[in-house]
Order: C-alpha cells, then structure tokens, then sequence
C-alpha cells in the first residue's frame, strides 16, 4: 500500500512519536478531562467542557463548549437538549470513528468515507424503578459502519476491529469503571 | 415536607403515573436510543441525533442536534470539539442531576442550584498501545455535587444516593454493557 499518499488527516507521525516519548516518561501520560454541569430547571441541564490536565501541565481546549441535556416530552419533560444516555452514543460513535480513521492512516489505506448508525437498547422500567431485574441502563448497543476506502472489505473489518480494541469509549462502556459520587 | 408548594420543574405525578401504566406493558418501555455520526477528516466527526422509539411507536426530539467531537492539539489534531470520552462525562453529568431533581421533587425537597465537578483519571498509554496493561478508557471518575436546597447535608447525599441508585449513564459505565460493531 502506498502509505505515502494517503491523507486521512491524522498525523501518525506525531502519534507514533508520543507513544515513543511517553514510553519514558508515565507521568505525562496521565489525562484528567473534567466537566462541569449545570442544573436548570427540571431534567434540563447543561454541562461545560474546556479544561483537562495532560502532558504534565494544564490544557485547554480551543473553545468553551456547552452541552445541553434534558428528558424528551414523552418523559414529561421539555426537550430542551438530547437526554444523558444518548451522549454515551455520541462519545461511542466518535470515539470509533475517529480510531478508524487513525488506523487507516497508519495502514496507508485511503478512507473516502466513514458513516456509523447505534442503536443503544434500553429498557425503562429500570429508571422508573418498575422491575428491580431491569437495569437502568443499555441491554445492548449496536453499532454499523458504512465505510468506502480503497481497501478490501477484510481490510475494513480490520480496520473497525482495531479501532474497538483501541477505543477508550468502547472500554468505558464494555468494562467496568469505578465512579465516585461525592457531596462537597 | 410541604410537597406542594415544591417545584424543581418536574412531573413527578407523569412519572409515577409512567410507571403504573408500564407495570403491565413491558413492550411500550423498550426505548431504542440512536444516533448517527459522519466522519468529517482527521479525527473530527459529527454525530446526529433526532429520533428514537419508545412507548410502541416512532418518537422525535424537538429538534435535530449535532454534536462534534474531535481530538485535541495536544494530540495533534485540530480540537474541532471536545474528546469522545468527555462526552461520556456530559452523559453522567446530565444524568445524575436529572435524577437529583426528579428524586427531590418526588421527597418534597426544594432545590436551589444544583452543580456537579467531574473528573475522569485517564491513562493514554492504553489508547497509544505504550502498555498493554493499561485500560483504553477511565480508571476512575470522580463527581463531585454542590448543592443548595432546602434539606440537611444528610437529606441531600440520600438525593444524590438515590439518584445514583436509578441512572442509566451510572450503570452504563460502572457495568458491563454488550456492544456489537459491525461493518455492513
């Protein structure tokens, strides 16, 4: 494959020179991203991101951004913003995506376009508290890519099996995490 | 607690009536979630999120959001938005100060402000391939709740211990969930 003409748009060779650089130095490594949430009214709240910790020093990011979540009226609530657990299908899709691009990069496989379709199923007589043997959250998510690059349709599969193995979302959701909820 | 004069803005009384009526219609509680996201270049990407199901029909948000999300500089991308695995912090976020308000209104408790710092601790040699024995994703995410409501500290950690107890973003990344990819 003629690696050299790609171009996905990730820079690799910065991604593989970290990965060599941070081979020495853990410390760097460790990344706090935070966000910080405010209640409106109701369901309805938004949620502020702009700092993080990494490299070890303070970052940001280009622009403050916030993100509006509510309940849909279907919930007796007013829609203000998509709902919480939807976000988790926003940061999975991303997340994925992007990791296919930045192996196909790596691949020398030239990506023409990437689209990703998720279904998150829920159930919620969770929430509601209806049926204690229901959780609250996803049974099952399902995720398809509908991928055109020049690459074989096993190259593909390879390509969005890497990224899964890769993806920090995907572990979030697929694994464990331990999450402390605390009253200041 | 006078629970009448209490308005946190939402209807608790829609709520439990939802979960009487869904007691004997376990069908009309299955809600598939979905999104829908279009790779842009590099590791920008945006997803759409509009319709989903539930209550045994086709349902619609208000409107049509997108939601973009990249990698930062640091990362040497173009940080068009904020990193897939800081929207699973907005997720949390913006589930558990749902469920603050929603469990308040239904204790008769007065909110005045609630807000909510996040952290979430991780590692990137996961996600670099540096160590394989680091996780992609978080180790460890801290939530940490300001709150300004007519209750005692000991009333308002029972709201937000409750408001844990039944949040669907909470189980989704403390428990395992079943993600299928695939490519069509």
């Amino acid at each position: 494959m003629a690696q050299t003409k790609v171009n996905n748009g990730v820079n690799v060779d910065a991604l593989l020179a970290s990965r060599e650089a941070l081979k020495g130095a853990p410390q760097a490594a460790q990344f706090p991203w935070r966000a910080s949430c405010k209640w409106q009214n109701g369901t309805h709240s938004q949620t502020t991101v702009q700092s993080f910790f990494g490299l070890g020093q303070e970052q940001q990011h280009k622009e403050q951004t916030v993100h509006v979540a509510d309940h849909p009226e279907v919930f007796a609530s007013e829609d203000h913003g998509i709902t919480p657990i939807e976000y988790v299908l926003v940061g999975l899709a991303s997340c994925l995506t992007a990791g296919v691009a930045a192996v196909a990069q790596n691949r020398g496989i030239q990506l023409r376009s990437v689209e990703a379709q998720l279904e998150g199923k829920m159930d919620i007589r969770g929430i509601l508290g209806v049926d204690s043997d229901v959780r609250n959250g996803y049974d099952d998510v399902k995720v398809t890519f509908k991928i055109d690059a020049d690459a074989s349709k096993k190259e593909i599969e390879a390509l969005v099996a890497q990224s899964q193995k890769r993806s920090a979302v995907y572990d979030v959701i697929t694994n464990p995490v331990n999450v402390t909820v605390e009253v200041a």
